[in-house]
């Protein structure tokens, strides 16, 4: 990858390399430039930002043509966005990291459960420009059509336009039909929260175990300014995220302490 | 836990309930109140924010006694702070949320691979106070003799003073004995990265294999108000770190997008 002609562009996601959600994000990115694919072969949702530290990691290439190759990890997203850069890129850069298509929304505070944003976050710790594609369809088949052609607007601003540095862009898009979108809006990460709701059984010893269940609280529905609202109100939403979590105004509260 | 005399704190971490790390937090808040220990079975160093949606749970209780009660997990650490909320607290609150000792540093970007940290973002969306401990000593047997101290400084703290909603502390503490630290200093995130370098393997069956390894690269080694800077100099670390993630500056660029 010497004397690129063309932007190199790693496609990633968090529901393995057989999701269909991956598939639909390649087909979008290929007319772009040259697609490198490295996805992990198992699903990996509600991973978050794990990496593997207590086992090997095995890669395999299992395509490879014209402007495209494609490797399958035995690890989380993230391990493929490092193994990508270290052995794949080896110092050289890709131009843009793209993950998903998640299958199943990623917007207000389920980000940071996110498998598929936590590629992405990687990616902006690499300093490559970064998005995570999210559907609001949680189903093995969802209709990826119009996610396409939204993706493809989005990455072409993205080329031209950039991203700012320490900031990349978590992007949920309804599930609707092409015509029904109204478009896209810039928002900011909606307040709110999911609550659990265990679900108690008993095994065939009688013993307790739990499986996790939850629904999602919007804290604000009514702040136009969210994601959750713009994708309530049958938008696109694009929110950039930033890898500095400091909250400054954290600091001049905590001025008050005593040591 | 319906009248409450003195404050509940739930103690979680990410080296499972055998770490020295977890008996030493335990130590050191004991003397402020009833205390909820809720902690993994496992080691989940790296684990990030990931959650457990393909097995079912366990819960144990393995203790209780006079101002303590202690349940190991099967899960993850943020498995832990959601089944203590759902399960065991029932819509009633915990006053404080601290997780660790973690045996490691979690400064800087570290924070995003961080089990510790996970958890402590979990309680803070569940408008918990969460505060994050860990000492910069990576071995399985640290003295934790001068994090005790300071943990009981900023516990006394936050239960005086509060932690500023939906945000939460991310505190390191450097590898020395407690008369060598200078004090506390209150600190942004500072920009550093993780970059690998994967050590390449032939298994017997001559397959190639990954073992990830990474070095630490502080960005902006001489920038005084951030963590990476306090600890180097001697001082213990407090980032106060925000669950919401939008890059308002990212908003103001994005605008020049076209759609």
């Amino acid at each position: 990858m010497e004397n690129r002609k063309q932007p190199v562009i790693l496609v990633t996601n968090d529901d393995g390399f057989r999701a269909k959600g991956i598939q639909a994000l390649i087909d979008a990115v290929q007319p772009f430039g040259h697609v490198v694919v490295v996805a992990p072969s198992q699903p990996h949702s509600g991973m978050s930002h794990a990496i593997t530290v207590n086992l090997p990691l095995r890669m395999e290439k299992i395509e490879e043509k014209e402007n495209l190759e494609y490797y399958v990890v035995s690890g989380t997203p993230v391990d493929c966005v490092k193994l990508a850069n270290n052995q794949l890129f080896r110092g050289q850069k890709p131009d843009l990291l793209v993950s998903g298509i998640n299958h199943g929304a990623n917007s207000s505070s389920s980000i940071v459960y996110s498998g598929t944003m936590a590629a992405v976050i990687e990616g902006c710790l690499y300093h490559t420009p970064s998005i995570g594609f999210s559907l609001l369809d949680f189903s093995r088949h969802p209709d990826f059509s119009a996610s396409i052609t939204y993706v493809r607007e989005i990455v072409k601003n993205a080329l031209e336009f950039g991203i700012l540095p320490d900031t990349c862009l978590n992007v949920n898009i309804p599930k609707l039909p092409y015509e029904e979108i109204k478009g896209v809006r810039i928002c900011r990460q909606n307040k709110g929260v999911w609550r659990e709701e265990f679900d108690k059984r008993l095994d065939p010893n009688d013993r307790e175990y739990y499986w996790l269940t939850g629904e999602f609280y919007n804290l604000e529905p009514d702040a136009e300014d969210t994601d959750e609202w713009a994708l309530h109100h049958k938008y696109i939403s694009i929110v950039p995220v930033q890898v500095d979590l400091t909250s400054y105004k954290g600091i001049e509260h905590l001025k008050q302490w005593k040591f």
